[in-house]
């Protein structure tokens, strides 16, 4: 096959065309390098079977030559305020790639009669009041807060995916995406792991923020690409969430890090701090992407971590 | 002021137009005629403060000359399933007048530092889950489902004005209009005013779906259009829901109609049909159209469908 990833330099879609490309797949990746890094997707240059188009999916895109399927992975993605690049920061951009870009890739899905996958969010369920979230859940999202920009976009994105799908026959399937941590991650993302990780390096205390008994649920990257290559795959059209339903509290975040590595000065207490809209809780049901593609994590949480840590010492070099 | 109005020749877009002229402003009216109708604003072809630019605004918008306010009120609007200018028989032109369209108005706003409304909804509500609906409500969408197409474009649409507010200091509002009838409505639109009056005139059968015990909350147009041109001319930045609070069951307002036409077959009661996410109940909260605009419905039901009614006979001619 001949995918086309958009947002390829960034985390998830570096790592899906690595995937791809090691399924023996052929891959044309676009980014305009708004919150992606070329770093993440460089050892791909000079392969024969990867192709690099600098864009921005917000404008009409022109890709030359058949492809046999479009994954619309790019957009702004952290919710750090504090970040340049979380979309509280970028929030024009951010719905322009969810609503714009969706309506773009689609378009050339539909002209490419090729199979077309979103990359939706758990997001979309904003602060959910159902534990844990089936795909059935309608979500619980403020349309006019801050970080509605981004929530609000992947909701649009979906349901003119949707759309598309049922209007014009568009082949298509959405992946919600759950919380994912691993190399080429942001180190600088502002939430839990990474904030751990760089406070534990650096001898730093880990702070955390309230009484840390709210949790997490985080899927390494690997079974997270394994979960997407396989609806990919499938021949499913709706909605399925892919992560991990292991739930963990931030404060166990914070001692399985700081055992890994070993030279923190400790774990610090701080007043709590949420935004609009952040979620206390969220955790995906897996049980879709259990029967429909035989899916689910693998990957311990201690070896995801091992993995990840390396990452973020090598990035510092 | 110069205002230019997007959907022009629709029901609301059209009496908008009507209203604004009669204060003495200039209007620059769009359409493109997906749903509109040229009827609707034909008298005012020949006024000097009127302009007419055919136009669909899912494209680029360019308007000769300054604009002072920006109104953004052009999509298909009807749930019929069964019309041809249903939302759910024109999901991707709904879509792109959603995004696209508030994309395309607020640059213009943003470039002419004009004030600019968006046209909302109750719909962003989608069914919901506190009656009647505060602002503040954050609503109950199935992201997913067929009727999802105007729901989300127009949740998608109010989270971008917020973005435009706050990002580039557009002067903007948002309107969420609720149920709204009289002169100019679509005929056939499926609902239930437009079905009575259609029955009662033609001798027909009142037919009510369900045991008619369903409420609804109608407002009159010239109402209506009173808060938006209230709401247009005030300092308010933050959604204002602009209907009318009154509750009245399905099963009243045929008996309404029935007695103000007098020739009707009665009422015949029909087994419920509903589809996906249509809401049992709607009911606008005015506490901040009160409050901040002065402004509530003044006009009676039986006055209101008088003028609906006469309307009717004439549009039938």
């Amino acid at each position: 096959m001949r995918v086309l990833i958009t947002g390829v330099a960034g985390f998830l879609g570096s790592h899906l065309a690595d995937r791809l490309l090691a399924e023996g797949h052929e891959v044309v990746g676009l980014d305009n390098f708004v919150s992606g890094k070329a770093e993440n997707f460089a050892h791909l240059i000079g392969n024969d079977k990867f192709t690099f188009i600098r864009h921005d999916v917000s404008n009409y895109i022109h890709v030359p030559g058949k492809v046999d399927a479009v994954m619309h992975f790019a957009s702004p993605a952290s919710p750090n305020p504090k970040s340049p690049i979380g979309y509280p920061n970028l929030p024009i951009q951010t719905m322009k790639a969810g609503a714009l870009g969706t309506h773009n890739t689609l378009g050339l899905a539909l002209a490419n009669n090729a199979r077309f996958m979103l990359a939706s969010t758990s997001e979309i369920y904003g602060d959910p009041q159902e534990h844990p979230q089936k795909e059935s859940y309608w979500g619980h999202v403020d349309p006019i807060s801050e970080r509605s920009v981004y929530d609000e976009a992947k909701r649009f994105a979906e349901a003119l995916t949707m759309a598309y799908h049922r209007f014009h026959g568009v082949n298509s399937v959405i992946v919600r995406i759950f919380n994912t941590y691993g190399p080429r991650m942001h180190t600088d993302d502002g939430r839990a792991v990474a904030n751990f990780i760089q406070q534990a390096l650096e001898g730093e205390e880990l702070t955390i923020y309230g009484d840390g008994q709210q949790t997490r649920s985080f899927c390494y990257v690997d079974d997270l690409i394994d979960g997407i290559y396989k609806l990919l795959m499938s021949k499913e059209h709706y909605p399925v969430n892919i992560g991990n339903p292991e739930e963990i509290t931030i404060e166990q975040f914070a001692i399985e890090i700081d055992a890994l590595i070993g030279k923190s000065a400790g774990l610090t207490y701080l007043k709590e701090m949420r935004f609009s809209g952040d979620p206390q809780r969220r955790q995906p049901d897996i049980s879709r992407a259990k029967e429909v593609l035989k899916w689910e994590p693998q990957i311990s949480l201690k070896d995801g971590l091992t993995k990840t840590i390396d990452y973020f010492k090598a990035d510092s070099k």
